[in-house]
């Protein structure tokens, strides 16, 4: 049994209680370097320092995968906080849940964020693995390295509505 | 009195004395979200921690300058590293130079970074603020947040050599 989800609209309010939304939209602006510059300054709070860890920038090369897309499993990451920015301005797919200790299908929210608008996902933030919607879209990722695999995965049981996005 | 500079391409090997270079080339690879997903991973040196500092992402929007483009000031960040990487996929430039005390004209060298290349500015190496070659030319920036201000600049003096890069 399938139910269909149709994205809503990533704002940074809709978006707070997962993390933050990296944008120039509303962002606090500074003039620097002889006024050649706008620094659009700190979007994203950053949280990779616990257990000894420290912050990697990595890119992630994403593939699109089938419409519509089946959301059976999500994940997490306790320790550490996990920012993505598009870097070819377009549009992708965040699919979040609240922070409990397990998920519930009915617990999903489906975001459509804009190819100018990046996340971060606080620690503990159950979220989908990366959903594009063109092959070979690139990300800039911030997130934890460290001793130990920060990784939890929650997979729905088979008798659980599947939710689609549409 | 000036002198022309034209730049060098941007390789690994050229920048490795002034900081990394973020680019999927020669990068480790990671295949993860069940085979969705390459993973380009730890491409940077992220260096914030020193003096209660912390890692912040932040997006810088740059406008050309005049061409040719004179260089006359240098700045350096003494206690965190510095990393931009380019939101349009448009070449832009990179001015460098030695870690010393100060900086001599004849010490700058110029890189031509290509839309898909970033750097990172170790701790202390001596750059130029950000020279972009189209309008509003959007990077996205991880650096070091906390107390004081990490900015050191040195001015050439008036009757030294100019360069431009032409």
């Amino acid at each position: 049994m399938t139910r269909a989800l149709s994205p809503s609209p990533l704002t940074k309010q809709a978006f707070a209680p997962f993390g933050d939304v990296i944008t120039t939209d509303g962002a606090t602006e500074l003039s620097i370097n002889e006024g050649t510059t706008t620094r659009f300054h700190d979007l994203a709070e950053v949280d990779t320092a616990a257990d000894g860890g420290r912050p990697l920038i990595s890119i992630f090369r994403g593939q699109p995968r089938s419409r519509p897309v089946p959301l059976y499993m999500m994940e997490r990451h306790l320790i550490g906080s996990q920012a993505f920015y598009p870097l070819q301005n377009r549009p992708w797919l965040v699919v979040v849940a609240e922070r409990r200790d397990s998920v519930a299908p009915e617990d999903l929210r489906v975001f459509l964020a804009q190819g100018h608008q990046g996340v971060n996902y606080h620690r503990g933030v159950w979220h989908h693995p990366l959903l594009v919607l063109e092959p070979d879209s690139d990300f800039l990722i911030v997130d934890r390295g460290g001793t130990g695999m920060d990784l939890e995965e929650f997979w729905f049981r088979e008798d659980q509505k599947i939710f689609e996005i549409i």
